[in-house]
């Protein structure tokens, strides 16, 4: 919104910066953004930023925000409304008193019957897509004799260890092997194919954007049916594709859109913005609560990371929400465990004292993690921009392959995450060892694997998170974090049983095993996912309703607080917190807190279109809302003294006009924004009324408020503008995103940061397409011409001109996936 | 604040109420108003409800409130200052560097060592309060002979069912009852006396009123350190004296205090009380996690239920605080058992779905327990504070002997609260049978004690809370629902024995125990904790981490959501919100909603005391505000155009005076607020310069804006005054006092509330009065006069006439307590 004003008034700002050192400004400013954003041109980097921030933004100016304070007042409107409504009912109620008390009984538990549809909903549509991949995972390796639609563990229900229903493909391994690897590319690129096609929204994770939607930004279509059904059935492939993604971030995507769908169909809902964001608050919660089996833990995600404002009416919502859906779905039991939680680990040792030495390098590890995945996939993602954006689907298909490729050596990666997890979580005693995990002798091949496989799950994460498939990045950071802690208990035994007799070692009992591995993975799993998201209570409720491991919550909570101590030194933000920055979103932080030292002056728009209040002309005002696409314009006396009348949103004007012209007025036809004037003017046609559009109580603010006052108002109640008015005159209007862009360089002043990484990133470039193009060669010579790649056609579409129609195919118009068709039939 | 100004405005109101009914409202606010708050004068209702309603705000309107906009601000232009010291610094840093960077890591670290002293502190007082009192109820029944410090479990250290180090009073039993009743008699005693004497803020549970503290409600020597020793020394001696009080609200209220008084020593903290409210939220939390050992359940609860605006940035802090004060806590290891949690419990059966039926039951037992408990307790409250409060000690000691005389007949009331929700809670399987509980044959006499249990643990919460010794309402709740709970439990278990082969039943098998009373009382715990306070989320956390018993999450969560939506059909608010409704204190509830439909014009002051901006002698001030009692005046530049400039406190300008008398100015010169005025007065002497003391941005908003958008600025901003203006023109002056009073007012004419339940309370007195005549006699008589029991004080005392002395040893001057010390000795 206010598209030429914001940028008008931003250039101003960037040619006059808040202090002195003009130059000094524009550089740091223009280093952050190139670094992050992958601008490669050397040329002016100090305007070339701006402009470059300025198109971010500007990216959604087209986009509204929801004005909160404009949406209460109407929705206060309309319940007084309703009352006098109810009480003229009142008054002729006879035989009508039932249907009346009927009435008002649903009006009062529409809220509660809306939400528990929506959470049945999730429930069910999580029961599923927990049975389809299962079903998909399996699928890769075999088939059920009996039913093909079974899984492997419902095929074989009751064996422990496979049974001859289940049917491996092909008793050859190399085959089997190739088979996985097709299965994998076949799933990625069904997922990456249906998400390009159907709903480009339903791709990546969707935390960071429903962030901004609770907060009151539009997003048309983000939270539409389409995304809903493309997110769910690309979900499955994408995980059964075996990329290093989790599904928690879509299943928040998934159980919001599943909300705003079904909360449509209630007049309730679709008239109040405010509403909405409650409902949506509390289908968040129940996406975690359904993708980690924890309600509460969903409810505390919702409240710590999704939602800017969470009054208790909405906790108590999220509660329902995450309830009901977690009922829904133990209900329809998809796993036939009769457990909500994907796996029960139980300890019985507790821990000791000096293990607390060992829990802080495990925290450390989380907030180094955390610090050190969020910047680089930052840059991956500024690399995806830049050079992969034409190519979602290949690349997709490619990191798939390359994913089963290289994970199948080892024993952790080659697992589904989440049973690797189990794995690792699990103590030694009481018959659980897969690979001879807890073998002493093995110990030294154990690490090795273990921190092979955190370092080569770190890497994919990086490249796969944000790929053009729905993607999470819950449940591959908890996977890495268990790699790591199982590694870190390992080494903590060894060295327990080196030294048994140390001091160090005192509290164990010489007789007993002292140290669980198995704890050092549960809290790794903790402290990644701690450093990854930066959230903290959320995170030990989460691990709690995963194992029920209630011993370990001081273990964890010391865990998690030393993640976060660490991030918060390390970076600022969690990942969806920096995707926000990253995508430029008009999202005000609720968690940043600044001291600029500046009056709400300095970042208004000084000069804003304004509206006479009366004398002005249909054709008049036209011509103004041509020129401008600000969203509203205040309404003032007159143009000289501007003594502030009220605001009027562009829509109720654009409406307002519309109707005018359907009754035929005539164009020179004058408007009134205020009542009175109409009956002084009787001698020529009765101007346009719109005082009833107009907001006449708009929130002002004297231009001398601190700004860090106005940036509250804006946090806080939510306006769409705030006019600042100084003894009933305008003089400025400001936005949210006035607010930012001075934000944003208040910060690059304050924290200069690193220019001159988008060399490496074009260098990289280059070595991937050359490396494409050889391998494509290579193929084709060997094949002689028959085997055409899919790396072929990157290669070539990359290849820059006369690449057309090959490109198209890799985009998705029907010709490329013949192509992998016809590939599967060869193989 | 604003004393005389809110008076006229409220009495004017009731004259002229928002609608016409102007009787009827003013007939049911009187209703309201008496029935809750004893007030039996039936002349006048009307007048004698506002009045009183006024007489009850007024009480606190020498209290002021923070203004955290004000203060926000001032912290502004200090960080602001900082900055620019450091700057300076850092220009002749050099040699200095390394003390610079010192000075900066500790004023960076200083919060995090502030947290850390005062959770450690708050786990070290709760440490010693856990031992204290389970010596303090051990040494009721015994001694230990081989040191009387050692409590019965430390002395028979390994033993499991006594042992002969642990002494007996007598071998007689009724020597030992009687010897028990005195124990707690003398508890109870100097429990109250202690708080009469030193602290009668360590009264109660402090709940509601650090509620308000937190929102910035300032009450002097609520936090102090007298209150920190009074209501640690007092809590032991109140649980120890067998009353149905708990020990989390004032847990809660220590551990605030504790905050508050480290905090003091220093100074970011001395100066900023948004800080030092981010400080008392996390002790909050901590009070909580110390008195449960449920860390995450203590943040949550401060969350929900305490502070009114918890950002997450105070989440962190709570998180921590919690955290150092649990693994204090920990590490002291007070009860030797190395669990944090008063117990353990591992159901090893799961639950049912038709089991679900049994848990709405119990859940609606919440509610209802909840709404019926807090509207008796208010009635009790106000009982207690018209009639009983000269005798406070003497009420708290009779309380703890009938207590102790009423409770030990029934097997779950006379042991310990939580030792009897543990054997409540236990499955009957593996070796727990507590007075064979378990077994079949004792079902009918088992349900009856149980049904005895709860309705008189009910009526004793009833009566007892908020009685003046330190005092909580949650354990003794957990245990009404415990017991209900079990009973619950029982009864199905019989139902399903009686009709083993129904359908209803089908999902038991057939060979095995079906139905758990247990896990009924470990639910019915939660329900009764849920209605009482009306909370959701940490009820389930709290009983978690307090058992463990993971498997039960949905149950849990049903019964609680179940109760939740009872409790908000029955009542507004849980005990905390209805105490501090109860008591007037200046609160804007978060969770409330209104919709009022009237501008904020409605509720403003219309007419307050301006200052002008210049001309105005030190004299002409100083008698304003001799006359006035507005806690700050709007500044304008005159009084007929009242072009608004700003507002100026009350204490600020009473600091600038001070200062200008000790520099002798004379009382005519004439004061400025404005600087400019400074220079043309040239000729006169020059004006005292009080400009930098107004606020020239106060928040100011449109006389239509809606009150309930006025209404939201109090609630997420915190300014202590919204000046209304229009034009620039200073209309009217709000405070939240102001909108409250309408509250009450709408609330009263849209929720019209029974009257007559006064005449009710003085029957009551009157039989008190003359049973305890007629006790005083008798024994009198029988003693021969040698006796003088504390009731007989009670009696003459309150026979009005003749009894100041005697009212005087009741109020604790010395003569009563060595009247009762002189009981014990006959005795």
């Amino acid at each position: 919104m206010n598209n030429r004003q914001s940028t008008t008034s931003a250039t101003a700002t960037s040619s006059r910066p808040p202090h002195s050192r003009a130059h000094t400004l524009s550089r740091r400013f223009s280093a952050l953004s190139t670094a992050e954003q992958g601008n490669d041109d050397p040329v002016d980097p100090a305007e070339q930023a701006v402009a470059d921030e300025i198109d971010e933004i500007k990216r959604y100016e087209d986009f509204t925000t929801i004005d909160w304070v404009q949406d209460a007042a109407r929705e206060q409107q309309r319940r007084k409304l309703r009352r006098q409504e109810r009480a003229g009912f009142f008054e002729r109620e006879g035989r009508l008193g039932w249907r009346r008390k009927a009435w008002e009984a649903y009006d009062a538990a529409q809220g509660w019957i809306v939400v528990t549809l929506i959470g049945s909903a999730i429930g069910v549509n999580a029961a599923f897509l927990n049975i389809i991949t299962e079903w998909l995972s399996d699928i890769k390796r075999g088939y059920c004799t009996t039913a093909f639609y079974l899984n492997e563990s419902f095929c074989c229900w009751g064996a422990e260890d496979g049974c001859a229903e289940w049917h491996h493909w092909s008793g050859f391994w190399p085959l089997n092997y190739l088979l996985y690897i097709l299965f994998s590319m076949l799933f990625a690129f069904a997922s990456a194919r249906l998400v390009k096609s159907y709903a480009p929204y339903a791709a990546g994770s969707g935390i960071s954007e429903i962030k901004c939607i609770i907060a009151g930004f539009v997003m048309k279509g983000f939270l539409g049916f389409r995304t809903l059904v493309i997110k769910s059935i690309g979900l499955p492939l994408a995980i059964a594709s075996g990329l290093s993604v989790g599904k928690e971030g879509p299943s928040v995507h998934y159980a919001v859109c599943t909300g705003n769908v079904i909360s449509r169909f209630f007049v309730k809902y679709r008239r109040n913005a405010a509403k909405t964001r409650e409902i949506l608050s509390a289908c968040a919660a129940a996406g975690v609560a359904v993708a980690f089996g924890s309600p509460i833990g969903g409810v505390l995600f919702s409240l710590e990371e999704m939602s800017s404002y969470f009054p208790l009416k909405t906790m108590w919502r999220s509660y329902f929400c995450a309830l009901v859906a977690t009922a829904v779905l133990a209900a329809m039991n998809p796993f036939r465990t009769g457990q909500l939680v994907m796996f029960t680990v139980r300890y019985d040792r507790s821990w000791h004292f000096f293990e607390v030495l060992f829990y802080i390098v495990i925290g450390i590890f989380g907030g180094v993690y955390g610090a050190f995945v969020i910047t680089w996939n930052l840059r991956a993602q500024s690399f995806r921009k830049k050079y992969l954006s034409k190519y979602p689907i290949l690349e997709a298909t490619i990191l798939a392959t390359a994913t089963a490729i290289l994970c199948y050596p080892n024993m952790f990666l080659r697992i589904d995450m989440t049973e690797s997890m189990e794995i690792l979580f699990q103590e030694c005693e009481g018959g659980h060892d897969f690979d001879e995990i807890c073998d002493p002798r093995n110990r030294t091949s154990i690490i090795f694997a273990l921190l092979v496989a955190t370092l080569l799950r770190t890497f994919l994460v990086i490249i796969s998170y944000g790929c053009k498939v729905p993607a999470g990045i819950f449940v591959p950071s908890m996977a890495i974090g268990a790699a790591f802690g199982r590694m870190v208990g390992i080494l903590v035994q060894a060295l327990h049983e080196a030294f048994p007799g140390s001091a160090f070692f005192s509290a164990c009992d010489a007789n007993q095993t002292c140290i669980t591995p198995g704890t050092y993975a549960f809290l790794g799993a903790a402290a990644a996912l701690a450093g990854i998201m930066h959230i903290t209570v959320s995170v030990v409720v989460i691990m709690f309703e995963l194992t029920g491991a209630l011993t370990y919550i001081l273990p964890t909570m010391i865990v998690v607080g030393v993640t976060k101590a660490v991030s918060e030194r390390l970076g600022k933000g969690g990942i969806a917190d920096r995707m926000i920055w990253f995508n430029g979103f008009p999202f005000l932080d609720n968690k940043e807190d600044h001291s600029f030292g500046m009056p709400a002056s300095t970042c208004m728009t000084k000069d804003p279109t304004c509206l006479i209040v009366a004398g002005i002309s249909i054709a008049e005002i036209e011509a103004i809302m041509a020129l401008s696409k600000f969203q509203g314009f205040p309404v003032v006396e007159d143009l000289d003294e501007k003594i502030l009348l009220g605001f009027i949103g562009r829509t109720e004007l654009r409406y307002a006009l519309d109707k005018a012209e359907r009754e035929r007025m005539p164009k020179r036809t004058l408007c009134s924004f205020k009542t009175e004037h109409h009956s002084s003017a009787s001698s020529e046609a009765a101007p346009l009324d719109l005082q009833q559009f107009v907001n006449a109580t708009p929130l002002t603010v004297h231009p001398n408020l601190p700004l860090e006052t106005t940036m509250e108002l804006f946090k806080k109640l939510g306006p769409r503008v705030i006019l600042v008015e100084h003894r009933g005159r305008l003089t400025g209007l400001l936005t949210v995103k006035d607010c930012l862009k001075y934000q944003f360089q208040a910060e690059a002043l304050e924290h200069p940061r690193e220019a001159g990484r988008h060399g490496g990133q074009e260098a990289l470039w280059q070595v991937i397409r050359s490396s494409a193009t050889w391998v494509a060669d290579k193929v084709r010579n060997i094949s002689g011409g028959r085997l055409r790649l899919g790396d072929e056609q990157a290669n070539v579409a990359v290849d820059s001109e006369a690449s057309q129609p090959l490109r198209q195919a890799d985009e998705g118009d029907g010709h490329g996936d013949v192509e992998l068709e016809d590939r599967r039939e060869v193989i």
